[in-house]
C-alpha cells in the first residue's frame, strides 16, 4: 500500500452493503475531499471498483485499491467466514489494521463478520472484557449513544458497567461533552425496578466515576435525558429495531388501502421528516467499542453519504486515539 | 349487592385513574347502555361517585355503589397496600370476585396493586405457573396481543411457553381467530438467534400445540405477521413503553423551536393519526391472563370511552368463561 505523506489510512470494504462499489466508492471520494490529510484503501474486486473511481478534473485523491478475490455474504456464519475467506475485504482489511498498515476498517457488509473479525483479528483491549456496539440515535434535541446495540446478548452487571465507562469516554472524546450523562435503560425509574441484571447494574453505576443520571425508561428514551444509554445487547438490538419498525409501521399505514386516503396523505410529510432524522446516513454507522483498533459497521442499505460519514467518523476516532483513550481509562480501577 | 336478574356483575374501581369518578362513572353508564344484560358495582367514595350517576330520562341502568373508605395511590407498595387497605376499591372488589359476588374487576388505578391483588386474592389457575399481562397493540392491518407486557421480569423458557398457550386461547376465544399465529419476539429470524431464553423458548414453541410462526423481529412487530407475540415481562414492558416513547418523540419534535416551523406543522396530522390508533381507549386496558378470574387493568389516563371498552371487554371474558377455558387448555399436557 502506498500512501505517501498520509498519516491516516482508512480501509473501506468496497463490496459491502446492498449496492457495493457503485455506492461505496463515490462515498469514499467525497470523504477524501473533506479529509485531505487522510487516504483510503478500497478492498474488493478491482474490476468492479475501478469504473467508479472517477475524480474531478485536476483532482488527486489519495485512494488505492487492494484487490480481494473473495467476499463474505450477509447470510454466512461469521466465524466460518473469517476462517475460510482470508482474501475477503473484511478479513484482509482487518489483518492490515492488525499489522498497522491501515488504522481503521469501514464496512457496510455483514455485521456479524465485522464483529467476529474485529474480535478475532484485532482482539479486545486488555482492560475490556466484552466489546460493545455503540449506535447513535436521534433525540428530540440532539442524539444519544445506545450501547450495547447487539454484540453481547447475555450480559452481567459488570459488563454493563464496562459499557457505561466506554460510553463515557466516547461521549467526552467524540461527542465533545464535558460530562456525558450516562443512563441505564430500564422499565422503571426507581432503582428497585427492573430485572436482576438492571437492578444489580444500577447499584454498580451509582458509585462509578461518571455522571450517572439513573434509570431511563424507554418511553423517555428519545427525550434526551441521557447522552449515553447502557443496556444489554439483546435489549439494545430490540430497541434499535423497534425504532426502525415504527418507521415501517407508518410507511405501511401510508400504503394501506384500508386507511382513509386523507390519513395516508397526512402521514407522508411526517414520514419524510422521520426518515431524514433517523437516517443511518447521518451517523455513518455503528462502532465497536473496546477493541484494539477502529471498526465502523455501516448499515447494509448505506448510501454514498452514509459511507462518507462513516469514513469521516473513522478518521476522527483514529485522530483522537479512541482505543488508546479507552484502554487508559478502563485500565484504571474505578 | 343487589343486581336482580343480571347474570354478570362487573366490579369497577370508581376512584382509579387520573380523573376518578368524573371519568369512570360516565364510562360505566355508557357500557351498561351497550350491555343491558349485565350490571356494574362501582367501588369507592359514595359521595364522590353519586353526583356522576346521571341517567337519561326513563333510563334504569343496573348500577350500584359499594362504599369504600380507603384508596390505593399509584406510588404505594402494592403488596403493603393489599395487606393494609382492605377497604380500598381494588382489594374489596377482588375479594368480592373471589367470593363470587362479582365476576370481574376493572381498575384504572395502580397496575402493581391490581396484579398483586389478583394473585394474592384470586390466585393463579392451577395449570399456570406465572400469570402474564396481555396488551393489544395496533398493527398495520389489525392488532396483536403482546404478552408478557410486564408482570414477570425474569422468565424461563417454560414460562414463555405458558404465555404462548394462554395467548393462543385468548386469540381463539376473544379475538375470534380460528388459528391464531403465535410469534416469539426476538432479535433475529433464525432459530439460533437471540439470548439463552429465546433460543430455548424457540425450541419449545416448535413442538407446541399452536401455530408457531417463528421469531418476530421488533422491526417487523407492527407489520402483523403474528396475532400473539410472546416475550418476557422486561422486554415486553420495554417494547410497550418505547412505542409510547415514539409518540412522545414526535410530540416533542412538534414543540421543539429548533425544528423548522413547516416540519413541526407537518407532524401534527400524523401525530393525531397515531394518537387515535395507539390510544389505550380502543382496547380498554391490559388483562391479566392465568388468574382465577377476570382482571382488567385500564390505563391511568383512561377516558370514559376507555372505561366503557374495559367494561365491555370484561363482560366478554366473563361470558366466554376465559379463565375456565385457559384452565382446561393449559391443564392438558402439550
Amino acid at each position: 500500500m502506498d500512501h505517501p505523506g498520509k498519516a491516516v489510512v482508512i480501509a473501506v470494504d468496497a463490496m459491502g452493503g446492498d449496492h457495493g462499489p457503485q455506492v461505496v466508492v463515490p462515498g469514499v471520494l467525497a470523504a477524501l475531499r473533506r479529509q485531505p490529510a487522510c487516504s483510503v484503501a478500497l478492498y474488493g474486486d478491482a474490476a468492479a471498483i475501478e469504473p467508479h473511481l472517477v475524480m474531478e478534473p485536476g483532482e488527486d485523491l489519495a485512494v488505492t485499491v487492494v484487490p480481494c478475490s473473495q467476499d463474505i455474504s450477509m447470510s454466512e456464519s461469521p466465524a466460518a467466514a473469517i476462517r475460510g475467506k482470508p482474501d475477503s475485504p473484511i478479513v484482509k482489511a482487518m489483518k492490515d489494521q492488525a499489522a498497522g498498515k491501515v488504522q481503521a476498517v469501514v464496512s457496510a457488509g455483514s455485521t456479524g463478520a465485522m464483529v467476529a473479525a474485529s474480535l478475532l483479528i484485532l482482539g479486545r483491549l486488555a482492560s475490556v472484557d466484552r466489546p460493545a456496539i455503540g449506535t447513535l440515535i436521534p433525540t428530540v434535541n440532539a442524539h444519544l449513544l445506545l450501547l450495547d446495540a447487539g454484540a453481547n446478548v447475555q450480559c452481567t452487571p459488570e459488563h454493563l458497567l464496562s459499557f457505561a465507562r466506554m460510553g463515557h469516554v466516547f461521549g467526552r472524546e467524540i461527542l465533545d461533552l464535558a460530562s456525558p450523562r450516562v443512563g441505564l435503560l430500564n422499565i422503571g425509574e426507581e432503582e428497585s425496578k427492573g430485572n436482576d441484571l438492571t437492578t444489580a447494574a444500577h447499584k454498580l453505576f451509582r458509585t462509578a466515576p461518571f455522571d450517572f443520571v439513573g434509570n431511563v425508561e424507554s418511553n423517555h428514551l428519545l427525550q434526551g435525558q441521557a447522552d449515553i444509554v447502557v443496556t444489554d445487547g439483546f435489549t439494545g438490538n430490540m430497541v434499535l429495531k423497534l425504532l426502525e419498525g415504527f418507521g415501517l409501521y407508518l410507511a405501511g399505514l401510508a400504503k394501506n388501502e384500508r386507511v382513509p386516503a386523507e390519513e395516508r396523505q397526512a402521514l407522508l410529510p411526517a414520514l419524510a421528516i422521520l426518515e431524514k432524522r433517523f437516517s443511518y446516513e447521518n451517523y455513518g454507522g455503528a462502532l465497536l467499542l473496546g477493541i484494539e483498533g477502529v471498526s465502523i459497521i455501516s448499515h447494509g442499505r448505506s448510501t454514498s453519504r452514509a459511507i462518507t460519514n462513516a469514513v469521516v467518523t473513522a478518521v476522527r476516532q483514529v485522530a483522537i486515539g479512541l482505543p488508546q483513550k479507552l484502554q487508559i481509562e478502563l485500565g484504571r480501577t474505578s
